[in-house]
């Protein structure tokens, strides 16, 4: 199953290229230009499109929305709304990034409507997975507090009650759908000190269901192989996390079939 | 022809470093960041206010006002229309960026609005400039599907319907009011790869505006100048699309008016 | 005096390390990516966290909050307010930067409301000090138009009259609470050409707030000279201001006590 995933994940890189596919990103401010770079230098065309005015008619053209709850507002959400109703009307996947739903009561309302909405995929880090879940988180802001690993059994717990793809990222990063489940090794310690990198992961996620709908699982271990891959890369010959930053995205923009490959460590459990 | 506009370019370009332009601009969230620091480098002052409580008493007091309307809401378009009309009634120019503005029903009644507050100058990729001069583009994002060449048509057609300076960027940029066109060559394959770069381009078209008010097709030509020296110069020091971002604004910085002239690629039409 | 302000700012930069505390930052559209990057690197955690709706609980939360104006709408101030009120109630330190406060009614409007607020700190340039105090300054726009040493009295009269610590942020630096006064030396030129530096640097300065709650003026020190010697270090291995900004974050990261120490640069007056 190794051996297939990395398969899997490499076609997938390469199609990416191939086909630049329409991605519709509503992320926090902070993340925007990073993700959309990211996007970018990966082989997506990245839109950000936010108002509920014409949120929903841009998810119906785009070929997979991404919602990221960063930096909220009643207006914003109303968009996030719109975007996902549409999503699911012209059946087109979407991604969800919970950042730091557990932090306020306002927080917990908004991650309610929007889990109704059944999304396609959700990545977070442990502890927006573990308050997910209905366990108890050590988190506080958006940085994560707890490990990944103590998060497996609470992402199983969400994928097959929500019937959705479940990420962890974090050191080693953990995807499951309820059955299939695997762990993603490689990235740096750098990748946690820079923000908006998690956003900017969920963007790439999107993509990858872009173009592989049929095929969250597969997408998602893709999109994280693709992360962790020129995040082990850029690891090289960064300075700190501003020039990892930079060589992150020159390494996306940069990699290649065989080195994506070479470099996929992804362990089927 | 050509001589004389290398040479009004390199004038303008001196005289933004001696006199320090403030640009008001109104874009859009990713693009914020970036645009303000190719300003800097540049030798423009950029403020970033786009309430409509202060949008149109901020266009007075500004040297020019941009508006580029990528992540759009009512609120921001609110703040757009006012601090245009004001622009108009302080005989400021305005440039305008429509970004995608033929994506969505909203869009188009956006930019409608937006067009008959008579901007000085509007700057797009060649397939919002065909979209707006009313023909069929290949666009369905924000990135152009069509090449600078298909749209100069267009762009004449825009310029002389609206009485608007008009500049199609992509590999080779076109600039024409209607009667004079010209050709700009230089810049970078890897500046499509990287967002915001057409925004932030905007940007300093509204800072040249600002230096040359009663010369809005020269100011264009000088502002696309400059970036396509300052491209061609950051193109040598690039590993991809993140340290070229770097290496551009670096250069936008370091760049003296002697290799402006000498690398200046403007043909007259 | 010296030497005592030197080795406390020396002993909070560990402290920052050590204990990671969560600052709420509401911030402006252009400094947010930027800001977040810059706290990271520093050792604290930033959390992007506007809308009324969760602003207020947040506040409560967080170790400290910092409030800049930059791009301002009704929405945000009321997120502001609320945030502010809380913060005060649950004795939590905030810090004001009040970007360009003086440039339209509707900003004038807002920063009075601030003030009422008793911020812990105020970080502004010459022109926005001289002109909260009430004096005549030279700026228009975002840029300072004033030297530091012509707001060093507005500062003073600031600190006393509204109990607060100014930090004046330029060339040289220039903290007061209203009886003791320092000037803190260092950074680099380049500085003033990179945006959303100084909203940076108040967001810092709310981190270094979080973990000295009562010793406001020591923390402010603290925060500017934690940036000057980043600032000097970084402008070594500069070649502009893009470069500059990825050595600054890089720089921050990478700063340990000794140096930091060694190159502090603090002049009690």
């Amino acid at each position: 199953m190794t051996t297939d995933l990395s398969k899997t994940a490499t076609d997938l890189f390469e199609t990416m290229r191939a086909t630049n596919p329409l991605v519709h990103c509503i992320t926090n401010f902070v993340a925007m230009n990073y993700a959309a770079n990211v996007l970018l230098a990966a082989g997506a065309s990245p839109a950000m499109v936010h108002t509920p005015e014409e949120s929903g008619e841009f998810a119906a053209i785009a070929g997979a929305l991404t919602v990221n709850i960063g930096t909220l507002s009643p207006h914003w959400v109303e968009g996030m709304i719109a975007a996902a109703k549409s999503a699911n009307d012209a059946s087109k996947p979407w991604v969800l990034d919970p950042v730091a739903h557990f932090a306020t009561g306002y927080r917990r309302d908004v991650i309610a409507k929007l889990l109704e909405l059944n999304p396609t995929v959700i990545r977070g880090n442990a502890s927006e997975i573990i308050a997910l879940a209905g366990g108890q988180s050590a988190g506080q802001g958006v940085d994560s507090g707890d490990p990944v690993e103590q998060a497996e059994e609470a992402a199983r717990s969400l994928a097959t009650s929500q019937k959705v793809v479940v990420a962890v990222t974090g050191e080693v990063d953990f995807v499951t759908d309820g059955t299939r489940s695997v762990r993603i090794a490689g990235g740096s310690p750098l990748m946690p000190k820079i923000t908006a990198m998690g956003c900017a992961l969920t963007a790439l996620v999107g993509a990858y269901c872009a173009i592989a709908r049929d095929q969250a699982f597969e997408a998602t271990v893709a999109a994280l192989t693709n992360f962790a891959v020129a995040g082990g890369i850029a690891a090289n010959s960064a300075n700190g996390p501003a020039s990892f930053m930079t060589a992150f995205v020159d390494g996306l923009h940069n990699l290649d079939a065989a080195t994506f490959h070479q470099n996929a460590r992804i362990e089927a459990l």
